[in-house]
């Protein structure tokens, strides 16, 4: 065995829905070398991870090879802390249970942990960002889809099966807009991700056909919700509108999860932050709103400070540093 | 100073917007001997303080005095762990900030100890009830409103400033029906406590006035949960189509609830759930169908096997047992 001061570093891998960020990481917090290849969940996991072994070797060897890591630790959709398993991701080609952590752990042969995506990103939050020294937040993520991770008293929820805080599949609006993946109808995620945006966007042109909107002059399969944040820019009220709606309803399930947990903080991360004011006003108006009078003006709604693929590298990184 | 072998007894304190609740209680958790005043929160809170004294005495002074005693524990509408103290509690007549612990204290000598009354009910499951063992459940009120105590990792949740898991006043219908006490729209307790479940028969009755019920046989100032149950369990539509629709609801919150913090079990409780099957039924359902796969089939729905006010009583004291 190699004494334990040669345990330097950490491994911290990010895998999402499209691609997969990984890192190498000191014991100080610090990103020494970093990559990512496509997720590709088409292909059988096997391959995926022959991909990942491939690009980590090298930055491996540079820093003294395995012997100078602690361990691999793994952030992914429905990844499971107690059973180290990916099981039924909505977001992933994998079906079923896919045991990540035991194949990670037998190609690199380095002691793996997995956990949720969002609880990767919330403990790098809780390390490294907004949320340094807090006990008690939130974090959600407003990216392809709605991510969330819970702190409460310092520790993650996990919850009794270890998937506990899976905020965007939570309902905000009873028989909604149906949720393609899921099934379901009016959670947050089809009104707060980045799709939902887009999809609000194509509805208010639809329901509005006479109003004019620099948004019509996107072909309806270009509109992103970065082109609605550049119009909302410009003064195009269906963009302003958009974020007004999406901000409505994200404030209104932010207000529930607070009069939960009673968190100090709720931070927000994931691409939709870059619309700014456009969509915070709204949210934070909408959260203050729906409030019970003993939880108002007490919680920091706040953009992380952290690039998005650091915290969950950071974060991942953390399970085993 | 008497030694610690001489106490041997707690009082249990169940502080509601109606009647008070108490008990004497012995560290093996029995109920030695209780009472109960009503709470009359018109009148100033030393006048209750006195009145609760003058009851608890006489109980007192049977089992040896208060040097018998380790002290109080007390739950109450907005009790605040941290404080001491029940602040702005909607349906007390106390306004602001009322330092109840610290009143207790001074009028009993005895160390009290304060919390919100479904947490107390939360902890009396978790010691003595169906919750005995669990290290992660959700304990949901049913009666004049809708109260929650959380529990996770084994314990109860309190948040960043006492008051967390007023999960009664999440949004559940946005802009739903109004709560006249808090201004908000569509919250949980204004459907699915015993005031919500008369108010959605009288809306029934109203929707279609020419369709028979059992309940028209009632004055509108008359119906109560007690006689909707009464009329359902005779086969009356409408009576039981109130009972599917408040099941509708609550399940669907309970979804939400069980995707924030993925509990073993939701404990109902409260006057609602002697409507047995009738709400037991639609809420699983409701509940089942809203959850994001992982969580499917997997968390008990059940009523408490504790009497009510034994649960407060006996969770209340173990704040201090």
């Amino acid at each position: 065995m190699s004494n334990s001061s040669n345990h330097k570093y950490a491994i911290g891998i990010d895998l999402g829905g499209t691609s997969t960020k990984f890192g190498i990481v000191d014991k100080d917090g610090n990103i020494i070398s970093q990559g990512r290849i496509p997720t590709a969940s088409e292909k059988p996991v096997d391959n995926f991870i022959e991909e990942l072994h491939a690009k980590l070797k090298p930055m491996i060897d540079t820093v003294g090879g395995t012997q100078a890591f602690v361990g691999i630790g793994m952030g992914a959709p429905n990844g499971n802390v107690y059973t180290g398993n990916i099981e039924y991701a909505a977001n992933l080609h994998w079906k079923g249970i896919v045991p990540i952590a035991h194949l990670v752990t037998e190609k690199f042969g380095l002691k793996t942990s997995l956990t949720n995506d969002a609880n990767a990103a919330a403990m790098g939050e809780m390390m490294y960002g907004a949320a340094k020294g807090m006990k008690h937040f939130i974090t959600i993520t407003l990216g392809t889809g709605v991510g969330s991770g819970i702190v409460i008293d310092g520790k993650m929820v996990v919850g009794n099966d270890g998937f506990a805080g899976e905020l965007g599949h939570t309902i905000v609006r009873h028989n909604g807009r149906l949720h393609k993946l899921t099934g379901s109808k009016g959670c947050l995620e089809v009104y707060a991700s980045a799709t939902g945006v887009r999809q609000t966007a194509i509805e208010f042109l639809q329901e509005d056909p006479s109003k004019p909107s620099l948004l019509r002059n996107y072909a309806e399969e270009e509109l992103s919700s970065e082109i609605v944040y550049d119009c909302a820019l410009k003064g195009d009220e269906i963009a302003k509108n958009v974020f007004d709606f999406t901000g409505e309803i994200l404030g209104e399930a932010l207000a529930n999860f607070v009069m939960f947990s009673s968190p100090q903080a709720i931070i927000l991360f994931g691409g939709l932050t870059k619309a700014g004011s456009y969509i915070m006003n709204p949210t934070k108006d909408a959260m203050e709103r729906n409030l019970y009078q003993v939880f108002k003006n007490k919680v920091q709604l706040v953009f992380s400070n952290l690039k998005e693929s650091d915290a969950a590298i950071l974060g991942a990184s953390a399970l085993v540093l």
